[in-house]
């Protein structure tokens, strides 16, 4: 089967590989559409992440939709010809953290494009049948891929606990914003404002009908959101963009006794927090990793049309093209790119 | 100024009484709208609710909006000719549950039209100040009286800890079920099903756009139920029509570690409950009374487009014709009547 | 291996059958000790509890400890030599109440001693390593074998949310009971009160510390229980005895906002409730059914002292005398019986 | 009335004022013990913690218990001659916070000893009554005076959710950390550990019976608690210092999923703060403000033992001692000083 290799840094190679046999609880897919993540880009330019760096030949991709074309012995509930969408970490589900429910935690978890483990820039992938989840007709493949984002836009959410009447501020018009905003929408939030600094970012999230788009580079936000809710603050901030001045400010506009969720991760080690603030309007700061139990919920959502993802998508290409693909998506005007396998 | 006052039941008088003077923290509104009530038509027709009983004239009417007239002394951050809602429970600020936030459970609340308590049916009420919450442009007076069930709805959904993605069941399409309805999609569930005995209702229902409506005189609920979520159960279940083979019924159609809310109040003193089951499946079931803290979000949720009241009114009548508009009210077929006064 | 064997109802049949072999994630226990619970009883008397019929020999006992004597090829920190308890129920690790950390719902879970699943009256059994947790020198193995009572306990006190200077109300003075007592205890309960209806369980309560002993067959609760907190009733109270008439009156005695758990199977199918009484004082009632991640902080408690479990158990006897101890254990004012097994 | 005024930093003076008439929402105590808090040092040594500046004369004194001489009209279920202790904010009841029972985040609460609002270190203090609350015979009136960082602790366990079985790190062994360890003991930990600089505090903290004490500046506290907890990290770190180094420490040493709670007010501005630790880790990092309704939890606990204030209060010095006694208690080695007015 084809896959594609990132061989080292801005290099893939597509080799031919062997397709692998489902085990006994897997089910074995032919992958349809894989979205290119940020983590993706950023392995491919750098060759790491963090601590994680890849050694070895990596198969990136972990945003990923396709049919089912084969299952396991002990697979019930699922068949070949299903179209799923595939959660890309999975756990060791033994662990404390595993049997507590926050599988997301689990020191084992296997989760796709992160070494040592590889992704789905290829045509077949097994994956335990429990992390393969069902697309109603009415969902796109398309959209089976964007349950990742959704996800972490989804559990974010629960992680500032947005509820109805809520005034969110999302930090960082990104795809992950955007699909903070979305989650943030279908959970009841009345008041939904976004910040960035790339005016094409701004307009776009305009256009996706947030009800306040600030650009900090121009305008004060601390005194845009004091106007914006009469100097309450909003109840929810979740910062997206990742930058230091952002997470730092995030304490400046959230209202008292309110909640800022952290998902983008800062580009420098340590970020200086003003913490008598904190401590003062007793503020919760809840940092957001990946997703659990998100994806049913995904699904419900894009079936109920709660969310819309349409348009987020700015190209597709097939997988011989992904040398062209990341190139593309390396431009910060463009939302997010896909790969799309087979015909 | 005129007041319609119950003198005994199903008989009103209109008095000329002395229009009253708000205190330092309150506001002299001008009611404009007041919706009538379950409860307003069953002190009407039968001079008590359980425990509390009209000993003395009383004048009905809870759900209520009008504009401000005048402004005690302390009172800031609303004015003269600002529209209003008043919310109608106000709670001594003092005892434990008022400081732990339950001050719908404070034991010394003063609700109006709730013996002693004078309502809303009447042309000048003064009120707290805190518990009159202004209402933008684009919130109608109707809509500002309709905050008051729609709080009850916001209310039990919260009691639920309704979330985005979830399966809600609303057992009994009338106003309360309706609001329930909208409250829960409001908070992101994707499917909202609604049973009742009267076609007309399950038809409304249908128009206002729920998923399923169940009419349980035809059907069995636990059959359809399961069908439509493939044995899972509902997330949450809300009891909205006080029919004690409702209440039964709950514990069957809730998934395993789901949660039932019981909003409705039985027609009955006591109803069997299978403890069994709701040990085994280890349910929650929460009682959900009146409401807290829900005016500022319905407002929200209104201004937002989140919910929809519209067609929730069958009529309007002044209050020289409220004996006509609770004759009215009385006939099962009408949603919500609502008295309107001045012009 | 030696094994008691429940082959009709009163009738055990000691067998020899096979050592079993640990699998690869799974350790070879000697069983030591291993507590006779109620449902063993229910079993041996009646062949059934509910649903669960005893159609095929059946070896009864979930309350145990003993001493690794084996390891699994993938089992790490834990070796042969190691003292353990074994939480009883093994869920599938993969249905969505297993990744929510709800796997005690798990509709799959090996529970043993539940047809058909063999309990641990036996010599050897296998069990996934990660349901065996290691016990500290200073925590006996009957001290071990009670961590599953225990558990049960822990769970109700978290599923009332029990807090640093709750009172709380526990309704049925048998082991479970009391468990539920230390767990109270052990969470902050300041004012703990037990109810029963046998002297000597309410005399046995007193010694061991609560602070409030009731015979319900001679004191009026509602009156007592008004007494003690001043009329607000309990914060949380526990049924554990099962008895329709204090499942009924839990909803008298628990405070207005306050939380009744119900851990006791109920003898009779339903039970009548106030339900008016439910959402006017908007009481939640959750069910708690057997427990969930408590082994190790049952263990903990026991290290600390932080939970006394000293004279609970009434008798030791070796698993030869199974017949004696289950006609002792029979008689009610036993609170538990000990199988031991080996030397 | 004898009453001691901080008219310059480090000097105050013996004034002699009118007593006050209670309100008729207030009793009329004469103050007995007043505690002397870190904070009263700071205005007496500083004459301002950040935005607050003692302009005008002030009276010190927040931690304070006495006796009710006279009650308001309207006061219920107190009466001359109860001993009290003294909540010393008190909100304007008004606003949302107080409305959502978040009344310590109450924009316009009056709190003693905070300018512009005197405190206690004076003969008679009038007080909203249901801000006073009775003391048993049993809790003496130095306890009740210590109910005031006892509920700072308190507050600071229940924004860490500290449970059953919890290891629970705090971070400075003052007076505020040694009530945490009392209170964190008091809702279940098993494990308590203390960190400080000075050896006579970890002495004292060990005396006191916490399982492990740390000396930060000869130990490395993260190989200590990861050697203590198995590599796992706390459940719970509670930071009560205010050093910037053992803010940052927290999330080195917070187990995965874990919660820091912020209580110490930090001596610098901004403090550095690993974001990337804090995502990666899902941790809950908590602001901690005074508290609120933690005064009845407090006098319960006492009463009941179960947290032990025995051996806090270095000394009592009378009213008239008031620069002795401040002279006293900013030697670091003292932990409390107490004010006793009266006989």
């Amino acid at each position: 089967m084809r896959t594609a290799v990132l061989v080292e840094p801005t290099e893939f190679q597509l080799q031919d590989r062997e397709r692998p046999e489902p085990g006994p609880d897997d089910v074995l897919v032919a992958i349809r559409d894989v979205g290119i993540c940020g983590s993706d880009i950023h392995y491919y330019e750098h060759g790491r992440i963090g601590d994680y760096v890849v050694d070895e030949p990596l198969v990136l991709g972990h945003e990923s939709a396709g049919e089912v074309v084969e299952t396991g012995e002990n697979v019930t509930g699922i068949t070949p010809g299903n179209r799923v969408t595939l959660e890309p970490g999975v756990p060791c589900r033994r662990c404390p953290h595993c049997k507590r429910g926050d599988y997301h935690l689990c020191e084992d978890v296997v989760f796709m494009a992160t070494p040592p483990h590889d992704g789905s820039f290829v045509e077949y992938v097994t994956w335990p049948a429990d992390f393969a989840y069902e697309l109603p007709e009415t969902v796109s493949s398309i959209e089976g891929a964007l349950c990742e984002p959704l996800s972490v836009g989804i559990h974010a959410c629960r992680r500032g606990d947005v509820g109805a009447g809520d005034t969110v501020l999302v930090t960082g018009g990104g795809p992950i914003g955007l699909m903070i905003v979305e989650a943030a929408r279908a959970a009841g939030a009345t008041n939904v404002i976004v910040t960035d600094v790339v005016p094409g970012k701004l307009g776009f999230a305009r256009e996706r009908g947030v009800d306040l788009a600030v650009n900090v580079t121009e305008t004060d936000l601390e005194a845009a959101i004091n106007e914006y809710t009469d100097g309450l603050g909003a109840d929810v901030v979740i910062e997206a963009s990742g930058a230091p001045p952002s997470i730092r400010s995030t304490l400046d506009v959230v209202r008292r006794g309110g909640t800022v969720v952290l998902v983008g991760l800062a580009s420098e080690a340590t970020v200086p927090i003003d913490v008598l603030e904190l401590i003062d309007n007793e503020i919760d700061v809840h940092g957001s990793f990946r997703y659990k139990n998100t994806y049913d919920v995904a699904i419900d959502l894009l079936t109920d049309g709660a969310v819309d993802v349409e348009g987020i998508v700015d190209f597709q290409l097939p997988l011989d093209a992904i040398d062209d693909a990341f190139q593309r998506a390396i431009d910060p005007d463009v939302v997010k790119g896909m790969i799309t396998i087979g015909k």
